[in-house]
């Protein structure tokens, strides 16, 4: 994030000031510092994810179930060595499923510890190691969603889990470990501290609108593409260069209240955004994460508050400045990102499949 | 922050389970889930930001002035090729002080968008290239300080101004372009969302107990070491592996209250703290930031906030879960950091000069 020195290349550009735009679903501000960085468009990442070694055997993949932590369960389920998708337990979990939760943690405002109880999951994506997510077809991807839907309605049986966290790592600079394709699911004995900061904004949005925020039209310059049921987007207020949300057109609290027709609906959208970064952007690290509400709280109670998923690709590294202050730095205009992503041409036959 | 496959090493140690910690100063949680990681003092940073030619020369260097964006100052005042720091502006800023600020940032709720009016400016702290902070004598690392505490003032004459974040970056993977040792001050005409958010967690701590939370003397356990007027110590719910704050011992709300005895008893408890990370995790990258209060608000005003320096070494890569949670994954216990930062020996001759 640092550039203190001129450079000949750079210094011709035309230089647009800077600006800073309020996140009203974050409740932050993010400066947008265009003379920091290139033209939008020749914005790629410089260490792309790829697999050094595709043809590499792992243990993720079919044949080596043995060598993973417990499976959870598979889809289809009755398959043997035809699975398509596995869900398992994290072999070194963050939280704990096998110790007692907390019995204060009904009253966490007081507390200061509680046990680490809690469930770390990760969903085999595919068989075959060199399979990434935008090789599956659209129904293939709806496959994973719903499995997330269905591992997350297991997890909200239990007490005491507040909230569960589905994300994504792609490639070592984006927090992946294992490059054979796999999300990953941690289901928390806590709200944790970003969700109810969302919570608050999007109540107040509610409060003075009498709108939720998530289904407001959004600005034609800041829309990607879209899908019968949903939309994807580059938010106005971007915390990260080409950042896309895809949100659901109707007004949902839940991702786990999706059904398969529209699981098969994002996973072509969803898809069809990895395509688009992984070509725009040098197949970059990228994390994605599913928002959504607590588990708790039902979707009667939540007019303010619209699940969506969010695509971060890692193009610059995080320093002091955005640690200090949780105030990012994004050398792309919204509109820019949205427009180089909406020219990205995709093959259809591609698409199709 | 990915381990999904056992290892026949790190599977013979004894297991601690995990738990979670409030951090009342952030207001967040945090994990400690020390089964996902080595033992504490086997925690090394597998990219040491050495710098890989000592003798090169680069526009930070004296004599390579006119390769820089303009000076604001330097120390001695006076001083021609003999200085000894230059505050310099940042060629790239991500703000400009040369926009106009926004007229009608004093109802910032009800803005949008702001125009990105600021300053960024650099410090450079030696005139060598191959000198780092912990090179510096204690006396030189204060003369840091005090050119930050210079520079601060000058910032707060300016009426948008409500905050400046000084920080500095060492390490491409910390967030650097530059090997040469410098740190970076950005002041911004908002108060950024994790200085609004601790100044609230502070006031409620405050408002409970009629007390401020840092001036509590700190666990024995958590101490590292200190010095006549500072502590340092590892924190109670650290976000990160081995991050240290060095907090003053008597109430303080802002950085730039500070006098020159003091500067120069922080300046030896810093490079202090900054060998013994160096000499511990194998000279990692790392942040520091100083944790001040907002500019507008009155020392008298504000007895529940009190400024600190937190020491940040990049030791692991944060994926999607902390992007989506803000909740962060710490796999060594704060009082296990803090015992071994004690152990690290350092040595006394080095430390007096």
């Amino acid at each position: 994030m640092e550039n203190m020195v001129a450079s000949s290349a750079s210094s011709a550009l035309s230089v647009r000031n800077p600006e800073l735009r309020k996140d009203r679903i974050n409740n932050r501000w993010v400066i947008f510092s265009p003379a920091r960085s290139k033209r939008p468009s020749d914005l790629k990442s410089k260490s792309p994810a790829t697999n050094p070694n595709p043809k590499q055997e792992c243990p993720f993949c079919v044949g080596h179930e043995h060598e993973c932590a417990p499976e959870i369960f598979r889809v289809p389920p009755d398959s043997k060595s035809d699975w398509k998708i596995r869900v398992i337990e994290n072999l070194y979990p963050a939280l704990s499923r096998r110790i007692e939760p907390d019995p204060s943690s009904d009253d966490l405002d007081r507390c200061l510890v509680l046990n680490g109880f809690g469930f770390h999951d990760v969903v085999i994506e595919s068989p075959t190691h060199p399979v990434h997510m935008p090789d599956l077809s659209a129904s293939e991807v709806g496959d994973v969603l719903l499995a997330y839907k269905k591992r997350i309605l297991q997890l909200a049986s239990v007490d005491s889990i507040k909230y569960v966290q589905v994300f994504k790592n792609h490639g070592v600079t984006a927090g992946a470990s294992m490059s054979h394709s796999h999300s990953q699911m941690i289901a928390l004995p806590i709200i944790p501290p970003s969700i109810s900061l969302r919570l608050e904004a999007m109540k107040e949005y509610f409060d003075q609108t009498g709108k939720c925020v998530l289904c407001e039209v959004p600005s034609e310059e800041l829309l990607v593409d879209e899908s019968t049921h949903f939309i994807s987007v580059v938010p106005f207020a971007a915390t990260y260069a080409f950042e896309i949300w895809i949100v659901p057109r109707n007004h949902s609290s839940h991702f786990h209240h999706i059904d398969s027709e529209k699981a098969v609906d994002l996973g072509g959208l969803l898809k069809l955004m990895l395509r688009k970064v992984s070509l725009q952007l040098n197949n970059p690290p990228f994390n994605f994460m599913i928002h959504t509400s607590p588990l708790q709280i039902k979707e009667s109670q939540l007019p303010c508050s619209h699940w969506f998923l969010q695509i971060v690709p890692q193009l610059t590294v995080v320093g002091g400045f955005e640690v200090g202050t949780s105030c990012y730095i994004n050398s792309v205009f919204p509109e820019d990102a949205a427009h180089v992503l909406r020219e990205v041409s995709v093959d259809k036959k591609e698409q199709l499949c």
